[in-house]
């Protein structure tokens, strides 16, 4: 069995994260893994009967494997090169992620928008306000695809011209939830991706949705929260975002409505207060190069630019102020050397060109 | 002319603030000071023509201090024993103040509540129920008696039974203003006061209101915005406030509203987001003992008592600590040694009773 295959079985199990696959590589083969006993696999530390069995018991990964190849799903497993690295550094990534359409570099500049299913007027209008206006700025626009602020954020960001947008599902690719977002997932697709770490024909279960929320900030920059009762779930895909080192930005609302009440919350313990999407953009490094005058570098350039001066810095360095992955910085430094606004010391080191 | 003639008429003249009435002072005796030649008074730096005129035109102090009296307008000279002392504490304190009613001890837990005149009907109702919350807690409101969130404030304030509030007006005490607040400004001063610092019949002169809006702040331990439009004389209030170091919180709004963009800019430079009036005396050391069950204690004791450990303090560190005035400190220290809270040590410093 080869990689993708070991990892797609583990992952119909529904009990293999990220966590168990490093234990479960440091005992075994996972080429071999299917042929183990139950005895064998329950020798390894955090793995009981109802582990094992759900490993053993998985279904059979080159139907899996074949419906996505059908219906043109990608397969990504977290050890190939088209994972996005973001969601990769995640500490409970998953194993493996199924895509539908396609993500590009630009997508590294990315915010979620999040909300209630049940928003009111002000909350559909903003998140479709905020989704269509941070597209046109050039920000991949990350969200659910659930009723109400997801469905608006998705939409604003599709009625930019060019704007791109990002759906995680709590259920699989071939199991649309809500179903009448079925036509919005084609447009998603056709502007961006969706993705889900469930088996194809997953149910939206319910313990799905908290974990889904992980990815959305965890891909995001940011997550701004448009509107969320006191318990929403929203609520959840911010703590996240505090706990992977996301800024967090809230709309106020009327304290006398239900549905700002989360956002107030978070103002409080210390989201960043947001009316316009200049204040999301001003507060992360990677965006500040969209809020200035076009110049001719693509976004990601100008991400990376920015932050050199006539002091060399390393690309470790950049990665760290500009909060973009490894690969997205180094094609940045590659390109901006060609257009002569980067300059490779002798030392290994880059420093903007120009100055001296 | 003895010191409180001396001081209406300087008043009078409208030229003169604590300032200048310390320069003076060092080079005058105020009782002769009308009879001086101009020429004598422009040797005081900062004193040009402009400041002599007005300091020796002015009217006739008697016929201000009779009127007073007909109308039971009391006026309290800087140098009084009744000068509220949070207000002598400012820097550009005034020099004289009238005041109508009456205050009392338990005034110097108060909170002022501002916003803007042309209000919405949210910020109307807001201001309504803060003032009416926060005077059933014993916190006395101060506000400006202006049309709109200021009334708003006075009457929730009234409905409380006894609550209390403080009018604080941009015009003189003779010459109500807006006209229709007159009898709102009788019942006001049936439960608490109107101060002014302008002649009893000032008219309410734009340039009044801005420097009225600083005793507003400066009488009470914070100050919430209701409602303020980009240019609102709430944020006037607001900048006070922090020059004078009171905390300043605001009520968020929708984002779609013009009169919420002053709060949420005040919001993002790190004023505090209020919800419930809980939210507001959380934060002030002083109303610490208000949100607690009560106890037979006064608001007052209480504030004081909370401060109070095992370790012996001085009455100054508990006028720190608490941010009430020093009479206040030293009148609850008095009775709460008198009901056996305090104890007043060897060296004169002050420590909880009961514990050692």
């Amino acid at each position: 069995m080869d990689e993708i295959e070991s990892l797609v079985r583990l992952n119909l199990s529904g009990m293999v994260g990220s966590a168990l696959l490093r234990r479960l590589r440091e005992h075994f083969d996972l080429a071999t893994l299917h042929r183990r006993s139950r005895r064998d696999l329950e020798r390894v530390p955090g793995i009981g009967p109802l582990t094992s069995r759900a490993i053993l018991d998985a279904g059979d990964p080159r139907r899996e494997i074949d419906l996505a190849a059908r219906r043109r799903i990608e397969i990504l497993p977290v050890t190939g090169a088209d994972y996005p690295p973001a969601l990769r550094s995640l500490y409970d990534h998953p194993i493996v992620l199924y895509r539908r359409g396609a993500t590009v570099d630009a997508d590294a500049l990315s915010i979620g928008i999040v909300g209630s299913r049940e928003c009111t007027d002000y909350g559909r209008r903003q998140a479709g306000r905020f989704g269509q206006e941070l597209a046109r700025l050039r920000v991949t626009v990350v969200s659910g695809l659930a009723r109400g602020t997801d469905t608006a954020a998705h939409r604003g960001a599709l009625q930019a011209p060019e704007g791109r947008t990002i759906a995680f599902l709590g259920s699989g690719l071939l199991r649309i939830y809500p179903p009448e977002n079925s036509r919005l997932l084609d447009q998603i697709c056709d502007r961006g991706a969706a993705f889900s770490e469930f088996p194809l024909e997953s149910a939206p279960e319910t313990a799905n949705f908290p974990r889904r929320n992980r990815l959305i900030s965890g891909l995001s920059l940011g997550v701004l929260v448009v509107e969320a009762a006191e318990r929403s779930g929203a609520l959840i895909t911010a703590d996240w975002a505090l706990e992977q080192g996301r800024d967090v930005f809230c709309l106020p609302g009327s304290i006398e409505s239900p549905m700002s009440r989360g956002c107030h919350r978070l103002i409080k313990q210390g989201a960043k207060l947001v009316e316009e999407p200049a204040d999301i953009l001003e507060e992360i490094p990677a965006f500040a190069s969209l809020v200035e005058p076009a110049v001719a570098l693509t976004p990601l350039e100008r991400a990376v630019a920015r932050r050199l001066t006539n002091r060399p810095v390393t690309a470790e360095s950049l990665v760290l102020s500009t909060r973009l992955p490894m690969s997205c910085v180094e094609r940045a430094l590659d390109q901006l050397a060609a257009k002569g606004a980067a300059v490779r010391d002798a030392g290994g080191l880059y420093l903007t060109a120009g100055r001296s």
